[in-house]
């Protein structure tokens, strides 16, 4: 009987109904030496997290994050909440002893992401950062086929991030679009996944140059409560100011030697939700679309004359392609939800083992560094180093 | 507090896992007025029921469908068993008052379809069979686009299911290569599929030819157990004649006038899961494959000129989506097994409401028909008529 | 200096066009033993005929093909009248001791067909018919590919010819919708083409089952003389019958053991052009879309396992596909009229040499034995063998 | 009959070839008041000349361009050199009353730039730059959409160019990775491009930051005198220093207040000649690529709820799609030479009516400030404002 690691859960929107999920269903796919228990669902709003303990299957629910942290029957703190609120549970559920899962990104800034992982470090906790993305299987054979050395040397990684759902002027001031509470715009959710990507695929960068830009300054005040898509402005003629950005561009120097190109907007019509790479080296070269995100595209400069070209790999098949033996046949494809159960299914095996699994705080406080190196850049002009984690 | 489905399914093993997670999620999803409850497992080899009872969160098991639909304590009795199952089971649980989800095809031949439909309607409970694919939002929302005659008059439907998995000529004789156990091969298997797609969108069948091939006639003996992908012969040397269909191909003339192209082969290399269709009609067309599930191809002729051309509809916008509102935000895909929860969902919807949700076992015989049809033509080499349900 | 082939072209509208222009072009950018001179272009409206003349840089023209064919002064006559015209002009023209190219389909049936084949047989003159899409850089690499061996053992064929430009009811009644003069309709002007590039890929046909089918029954009357796409009717009001089939679609055996499944149609809504085929041997398969005529889609089932994919070729390197040396760097991609540049440069060699290259009479006779076939069938109702040549 | 405008034409390789191509078949497709004739084609090696000379159609040749540029009987000089020689050249050309047609990138530098541009203006003759790409329909019809607002207010422009020729280190030294002949690398062969049809999109640069990068920095040397493709060393072991950049990439600034995105290189294995670009307007988007340049992928925001999506539009209808009217019916595709033939056609036009069509020398020069503030950038690490015209 596999042992059991009693979460308790921070946010119930969005990031609350995806790892959920992901508790629910993990252990119906995968053998685990210590599976998940759904123990607490925590929200400030009491009949909101009741409904939302009942509808996700949480067998109790909190309203006060402080008592959560303290329970002495969790050992997992799952943080889904806005990210002015990340460091100081994180802190605190890892001076308790628990384990710890942040959403990201994972701070404020870089300052306070250090002290997120000098706690969980200190305290000896677990600990992991939730890019979902990562756990995509073909992005993770895109990594086997970089770190086999079958792309060669990495010469290019371009990524973009496109997304279009606050582009009607009329959309409201969710807290997303206040600096206060989400850090930054655009840049923090977006070009944090594409970091990401990129320092798995390529390793670390060391210099930056880069733009953030506000398109829409002034929008509706928001009371709905809903963070994202969907939102709708409750009191349409009150307008706030936006105060963090719509879009993110910037060049980077990765420290092997690759040049990077990024982009992540909001504003980008059409797209709605284009999370797409490129990595060129020099024995080949592969691409991802979110969108498609089974698909991996594959080139091989080795193939014979005239049989060169991308090829279309379903990463779907057991045996060769990782994860894909949890799941169904070849190309009965899975979706945007499994990225967290593969994610969870490694926090499980890390917890088991006393490790904490890649993406954890160190490449939380790495992805901080770069993402406040763009926005020095922003401020100062010029190319700004990435600080050292 | 929701009441309760009390399901007992037999067969666990590629359709018994995808059957087990749409009962495992559908009431984290979907509000239901009754939920399923994961109440006992049927199979024949106690171990590997139980192990998989236990895997997929079953409360208990049995080895003897006779046992199972015979449970006081069993609502409803779902059949994921090879297809020549079918009719027995589920007409001795029709007998037994339990509601029944099977799996397609139906039946054996169109007699046995017709007298469980019979049984079934004789008892009066709800019936369905799983043609899961209706239930991809991609499809559905084509279904919308038809039925609200944004179309206009449908002149064509074209489909193909194309995959490669038995291609090797050492892959085994799996049960879905023996008549007696499987009926047919591909035939039933996959242009069932689009038999249920076409009829769907465009309506009934009034007539067919076509013809059904076997290209390995055969192959190496198999006591390994798995019914389809990745089954490795055990006794290489031993072999056995192939009794099924390896690919079949089918015109046919629907009772509203449109022309339908019909290609099902597991002969195909590079194809590992193509389930594709194409309907064009006097005002538009849409287009869909599975490998891309959530994408809708639609093309709309009262497009201003030089702006026409096929959209690429991500079809996962809640409000406008048919089940789009069940998952997440735009553009976050979901996989092949949602097909199965959309499906459990509008069986659970039926059973509460005393109704039984298309495709039901009218269906099934409706589909059976048609699958017969083109087996008699393959015989006589003329266009065959399709029966009448 | 390369010898002259002193030409003589009937009919000055779309394919008038496209032939004038490979004989404009194919000695700029083919090295020819015998290059084309544009000597006369005929027509029977002379204003029309001597504008196309000038336009097209032809050095004379005839408002009589009699005459034409009987000038000493033509080596080659190229027929691109109406079908109705083909036999009669390709038969006067041997008996003349000219060489011919004649547009598809040949004639009108299968016995006028054997009769011109007869007739340049019998006068030794070199003749080719105009199916150019063999000469996409891409299908000739997928026949390489094919004759090579790297696809293996050939078991399916599919192709689809799907237009759209005769949807509108309103769409006049042009020469190619009346029996009289096109002999049939989308068969003989689509069918026609997938027909011979099966041949070309795939062998010969063994027997076919079918059906052609006219959905727009009575059209108005046009005297505009435009014959397909953007003609519009002079006199609205007026109507008279479709004569010939709007779509047709049939089902083949081939000699060699494959099977095909053709359809073709003019009600296709959204495609303008799309002429596709698949192609599924034991080893690999190729995929070819007409609208993106550069690229083939090429899968090999040598490829490692989870490296399995249809890669995407841009037949467009020098070295190593075929006919790209003439013409530019890799991904600078060719169009529609380089089909009749590449197949005019092989008539003109022909004719140097004294042989006819394929696709001649002989392709062009078993091409209408396999639309005779089809159309057979349609009125049977049963498989139909193909006539041998 | 038209008057006739006598070419010159200096160069006789890849451009060359396009070139000669262009005015050998203008007239065939376009009606033209004033009409190429191929008068000289000039090079250094006479053999070479006289034999490219016969094989494009060109009347006679010469081996000195500062005879060509003095002919009486020659009106436009057209010039396809290595970027050194096209300032000379050009203003000599001038200087003797010739129209000249100017390859890109206009020139070695911003001054230089600038005396050709006051050099052709003193003259008041007719002078153009070649762009071509702006010359595709697809391109043309995206410039449609967002001048007639379409699109709304800009926000973002995207654009990548990325081939991978030279990618084998034994790729040899040709003019191109030599500064002194070739001015810059990727920079001002590739960034050239996609600046250019920034600017035709979106407008003139306010500011850019970048980078300019060489992977290889050393190369064998080359004697065989071919400039890009499939070129090969003829002294393998002799090499010599590369002093170019083979990739570029910048941000930048419009002076409408869009985000541009850029990055060129010939380093991106498996994108032969991957030219593509995104817009992202207030109203909608568009995106094209060179390698399917016939296809226009437009997004309308105003289209209806769940009916959102890219469209993906052949630019081949006539009556409303740019320079369809002269080729061939919808989807019947065009090539990359064709953006050739439509650039010589609006010479032709500007010629005859004595005005200089856009892209001009003006044009050359503002793109000429855009490269050369992407180079000070590289030097300086800042944002570099972008010199005005």
């Amino acid at each position: 009987m596999a042992r059991q690691i009693r979460v308790g859960m921070v946010g119930y929107k969005f990031m609350g109904k995806a790892h959920s999920h992901a508790y629910h269903d993990v252990a119906r796919f995968f053998d685990l030496t210590a599976e998940p228990a759904m123990v607490a669902l925590c929200g400030r709003d009491e009949a909101a997290v009741r409904a939302a303990a009942a509808r996700f299957g949480w067998q109790g629910h909190e309203t006060d994050w402080r008592r959560l942290v303290a329970r002495p029957d969790i050992d997992l703190v799952d943080i889904g909440t806005p990210n002015n609120m990340h460091a100081e549970i994180a802190i605190a559920a890892a001076e308790h002893g628990k384990h710890v899962l942040c959403e990201k990104p994972l701070a404020m800034d870089l300052d306070q992401a250090r002290r997120m992982k000098a706690a969980v470090e200190r305290a000896g906790v677990v600990h992991m950062i939730c890019h979902n993305y990562r756990f995509a299987p073909a992005v993770q054979f895109a990594k086997k086929l970089i770190a086999s050395g079958d792309l060669g040397e990495i010469y290019h990684f371009r990524a973009q991030y496109l997304q279009d759902w606050i582009m009607d002027p009329e959309f409201p001031l969710v807290w997303r679009l206040q600096k206060e509470v989400a850090g930054s715009g655009t840049h923090g959710d977006l070009s944090a996944h594409i970091i990401d990507l990129a320092r798995f695929l390529v390793g670390e960068f060391d210099s930056v140059t880069g733009l953030l830009h506000t398109f829409i300054r002034e929008r509706p005040l928001d009371t709905s409560g809903e963070g994202a898509w969907g939102a709708t402005a409750t009191s349409p003629r009150a307008k706030g100011p936006v105060t963090v950005d719509d879009a993110a561009a910037f060049l980077a120097r990765f420290r092997g030697g690759a040049l990077g190109v990024f982009e992540a907007t909001r504003f980008a019509g059409g797209n709605r939700n284009g999370n797409r790479f490129e990595v060129n080296g020099s024995k080949g070269s592969v691409r991802w679309d979110l969108e498609n995100m089974n698909n991996l595209q594959v080139y091989f400069h080795a193939d014979a004359p005239g049989r060169q070209g991308f090829r279309t790999i379903n990463c779907t098949e057991g045996g060769v392609h990782p994860y894909a033996d949890h799941w169904w046949p070849p190309a009965h494809i899975i979706g945007y939800e499994h990225t967290f159960v593969h994610l969870v299914a490694e926090l499980c095996g890390g917890i088991a083992a006393g490790r904490s699994p890649e993406p954890n705080f160190t490449d939380g406080v790495r992805n901080q560094a770069v993402l406040e190196a763009v926005s020095r850049s922003s401020e100062s002009g010029r190319w700004e180093p990435v600080a050292e984690a």
